[in-house]
């Protein structure tokens, strides 16, 4: 069985570091993603590069991107200004999401939750009629820090709203790592219901799980009972800021595909080459990242 | 539905560390494991002391131990005389293992299989003949550094040979954290159905989980799905060397705990407790811990 691996590293992994990363440096570890077998990047956001610089260099990368057919790359947007902008760069897959918790989507964007669907929506139309695919995601699926457990209602009502609008994909995304196995499977399960049923179903349910409790890799394995065949990871466990006490890291792409290839899945991707860029990062960070099979694969030593 | 934790850091965890815990430190650690809700606590292994000079005071310390009737306190044993002595200090639970892979009992104990077979029985013999209880262990029950993955029938009939001496307890440990969720939660139904099927089954079915490739908390999630209620945790993550990049952790008794709760399981934990715990810890030994809540509960910056 395939299950699909959506490299997040370059946008969620790198957008939270003190430090900018030059344009030919993120090109090379496109290279190098790409050489491991990655077949889904996410490489920039296009959002206000004063709040985001690590991003600013989002139009010149995706004009320097590698010829690679094969390879979906996708940048995130949080805003029509940030469509159009991404689409003046060439991109072809667009991220767009909002959140299942009002307070946090108050907090965030300043938008009501209902305010932020009206948006979302206009984002979704303004992409579908330049011929863009879009990702409709739904943040703090699972929880959320001001909240608490979000009604699976609210976020069943918020996946019927994208299918109905037409995404090509639903992302359902653990933003604060608060899900738990059963809880995540099972609202995961209705979703992929909701969206046809079955692994081959369209559009595809995807997850993005953050390992901030440990739970990352038990609700991948939930997720993957729930019929879920496609997974957001970072290489490293890059997210969140790994220096800090309540580092927020996505679930490591090398741990992740590990523990896939393992259960019998198949993502086409190479472990040594992603550890190795992890490894690189780590090296670049001074610090170990939380990932914990890079370490095995390259001894590296922090 | 109530999941019992078997504390082992006071044995798995301290066995590897360079430094060696003074006898009262490890009493005061274990009155704020039971004050925390622990109800088992493997507190030393009866082991040659000079090979393992952590352990050189299991005999004081079992002497000192706090009068707690609602706590099980055990000890690891190896060999004949090691039950002796653990017997002899006062011990009425006993750890009794061998490796379901035959180079790796014959490289860490000189025996093979078969030669292990014949030790274990005579050392569960001697225990049940002092009225003392036995949990049986199968390790590398899962996957082994050297042979890789253990046939299942070899775990099966290892567990048949277990439960004909009569032991107490079943365990099965992942010692080397290679087992996989799929592979994992299915042998271990079998051992649960081998043992008498069901959750409040005799004798139980235990896991001894290592976090070493991160699929430590989803291996979790599948034993609990396979009917498993016992699992062995270490405070912090503990266990292996934090140090090394190869560090092999136990699971973290207060992160799976968290997922526990989460997920619906009571086991009379106090997660803060533990956490303070770990804290205290990670500042002994002035690097972080594996475990992740930790740092969310107390705000341990490392």
């Amino acid at each position: 069985m395939i299950v699909t691996i959506d490299e997040q590293g370059l946008r969620d992994g790198l957008q939270t570091l003190s430090l900018t990363i030059p344009t030919e440096t993120k090109l090379r570890w496109i290279g190098q993603l790409v050489d491991a077998g990655v077949r889904r990047i996410q490489v920039a956001s296009f959002v206000n590069p004063k709040r985001v610089p690590q991003m600013a260099d989002a139009a010149h990368l995706f004009a320097q991107l590698p010829n690679a057919p094969n390879v979906q790359f996708s940048a995130l947007v949080l805003n029509e200004k940030g469509v159009e902008r991404a689409i003046d760069a060439g991109a072809r897959y667009l991220a767009i999401s909002l959140s299942a918790s009002d307070t946090h989507s108050r907090k965030n964007t300043g938008m009501s939750l209902g305010e932020a669907k009206t948006s979302f929506g206009a984002m979704v139309r303004l992409a579908q009629s330049a011929g863009v695919s879009v990702r409709g995601g739904i943040q703090c699926a699972f929880g959320c820090r001001y909240e608490g457990r979000i009604d699976p209602n609210v976020v069943l009502d918020l996946a019927k709203h994208h299918l109905d609008l037409g995404v090509d994909e639903l992302a359902l995304a653990d933003s604060t790592g608060m899900g738990n196995p059963p809880q995540l499977g099972d609202l995961t399960a209705h979703v992929v219901e909701l969206a046809g049923g079955g692994p081959d179903r369209r559009p595809a349910v995807s997850l993005h799980l953050h390992n901030t409790e440990n739970k990352g890799y038990a609700n991948v394995f939930a997720g993957l009972q729930a019929g879920v065949r496609h997974f957001d990871t970072a290489f490293g466990g890059l997210g969140g800021c790994p220096f800090i006490p309540t580092a927020t890291g996505n679930i490591a792409t090398e741990d992740t595909v590990n523990m896939l290839h393992q259960s019998g899945y198949n993502t086409g991707i190479d472990i040594s080459k992603i550890a190795t860029l992890s490894t690189e990062m780590a090296q670049l960070l001074g610090e170990p990242l939380p990932g914990l099979v890079y370490k095995l694969v390259s001894g590296f030593n922090a």
